[in-house]
């Protein structure tokens, strides 16, 4: 066993505590990773708080995790102790199915293992990010490009593949009208993405008060959701809407958005079920859909699209006893745009 | 003016009456129709008992319109006089907004002109096909093929392209596992048109009562609804569903079914609006649509297509004083599988 210093959680409504953690020894295919940075995502906190179901705790939470690879398994071949890597929201999955074999392992027919809050292939409790290391197999751990630094590396490992991976799907590019809702963690990476892609992007945020932040980072117009301006303004104006607001949301408003042929994609899930009005659909043959992150593959293009058009998210780096607090002011919509914990103040 | 025999309906709780209404004379770009059959759909119920909105009565509805050219305006190039020809659910459009340019004239951006129930471009309503005769323009009259008969023509210019263009947009095929929810007029005639595509058709109706039909018309399987197993086996299978049920359905148990990247679409809108948990479309990148009809070059596709594979309607004809007892069994599904008035009895 590999002992690392974590943060963890006992219950829904208790803080973060110091905790020592057991990885696993490394198997032939195994890389210890030497964690630097870890993301907060608002993930990270409905599964913390049990909002999503059941939680065996104590719980170390973390899904978007950038750090150096301090040893390897006998057979890896894809890394070398010293290589700058990541982990995202999964690290295992099974391999087989169809889904796996398309390189879609987020929809892993047998459920894809989550970085935390899962169980691995040795029927042990994942733990995430939160801490100093993390052992996974070589396929699930990404490269990180030279020009990326580590501390913002870490967000593009769920928020960045999150909004990269429907954008890709759904043919955001030049001629393309997107629409990101939302101006937080994953919108404002959506705006950085669509906008590189090629496409027209406007945000739709429930107020102007990030509307400089969204033009500098590539948006072409920002309008307020409380504005009832708004929805009368753009009715029939997008081909894509990319929902980031976990939130529930007035669906039939954004669905009238759309043009014809239209999808509106929700990357969050509310836990209330939505109300939809089938006519909003049929009207204009649109479209209501979910997407899942994305698949290693293409985690890896996503990473290296950031390199390219040197697009990195917006980091207010905490340390390890802030998260209590970080966890609270992401709940009041009050951070631009993503924590990411220190873990050398672990 | 022209004057036809027709029957109407007065109020959303009355029986149809015989009335006599008034066709306009035929400008130069218009066709003089002698009307020999009309189908009766679902809508023309909904319609008429005031149930989609408020109503100008009278109403006569049907737009499920089969007969014979009997006059042509002084610039019509398409037709003449004796071709056999058909008129669906709309009968006119803007013709120069976007959606109108691509053909997808059902989707005009300034609303099409409904068969019955609108406005037309003279500023008078429009009046449907329990009637015997119509003046349409002639770029929406469709051309009935040689080898359809024009009683089994009817249905096909609503059910049929109601079914057909979800079919083709959604790549219906070899290699693809469709799903048809319903088996009544639309569902039976998706059933033919999924089978004559190449798909893998799967019917999921509330009992077995119509699965012999369903298998003569091309079904592969056929499912009962009303047993719980059935969702349970069926669970992440389909590549496309259409549902032609426009009562409220349990939307979440049919999203279930489909595959990654799978697509329910709904071809009718339940009045109320339908619950949605988002969780069951991230899961697997799963899409719930909504489609219209079809565009007016599509309708003569979907025509020249049933020709060529002999796909038909069953029908049931009826004559005029029979409308208000076909309205009571489609209600009570009591129909195999379209009502089809006989014109000549008006």
């Amino acid at each position: 066993m590999i002992k690392a210093k974590a943060r963890a959680v006992d219950g829904p409504d208790k803080p973060f505590r110091v905790a020592e953690i057991n990885r696993r020894d490394l198997d032939e295919y195994d890389i210890l990773m030497e964690i630097k940075y870890a993301g907060i995502c608002h993930s990270d906190i409905h599964t913390a708080h049990g909002e999503w179901g059941p939680v065996n705790y104590p719980l170390v939470p973390g899904h978007e995790i950038a750090g150096i690879v301090s040893a390897v398994g006998s057979k890896v071949t894809k890394y070398k102790v010293g290589d700058r890597v990541g982990v995202g929201c999964m690290v295992d999955s099974c391999g087989e199915c169809e889904n796996c074999q398309k390189g879609e392992e987020q929809y892993c027919l047998k459920g894809n293992i989550p970085t935390y809050a899962g169980v691995d292939r040795y029927g042990e409790p994942t733990q995430g990010g939160y801490s100093t290391h993390i052992v996974v197999i070589e396929e699930f751990v990404l490269k990180i490009p030279d020009n990326i630094e580590l501390d913002k590396a870490a967000p593009l490992l769920c928020a960045g593949i999150t909004t990269y991976s429907p954008l890709k799907h759904w043919n955001a590019g030049p001629g393309k009208k997107v629409a990101i809702v939302g101006m937080g963690g994953l919108g404002h990476m959506a705006v950085q993405i669509a906008h590189a892609l090629g496409a027209e992007v406007t945000v739709l945020s429930q107020t102007l008060s990030k509307k400089e932040d969204g033009l500098q980072l590539g948006a072409d117009y920002y309008y307020a959701t409380k504005d009832e301006d708004t929805f009368e303004k753009l009715t029939g104006r997008f081909d894509l809407i990319i929902n980031t607001v976990s939130a529930s949301i007035d669906l039939n408003a954004y669905l009238r958005l759309l043009t014809l042929d239209g999808t509106l994609v929700n990357v969050g899930a509310p836990s209330e079920p939505l109300s939809l009005q089938v006519m909003n659909l049929i009207g204009h043959r649109r479209s209501f859909a979910g997407s899942l992150i994305g698949g290693i593959r293409e985690t890896q293009e996503m990473l290296d699209f950031c390199s390219k058009h040197t697009i990195a998210p917006k980091i207010e780096v905490i340390s390890a006893d802030q998260i209590d607090e970080a966890y609270e002011r992401v709940l009041a919509s009050n951070v631009k745009y993503r924590f990411v914990i220190d873990i050398s103040t672990m």
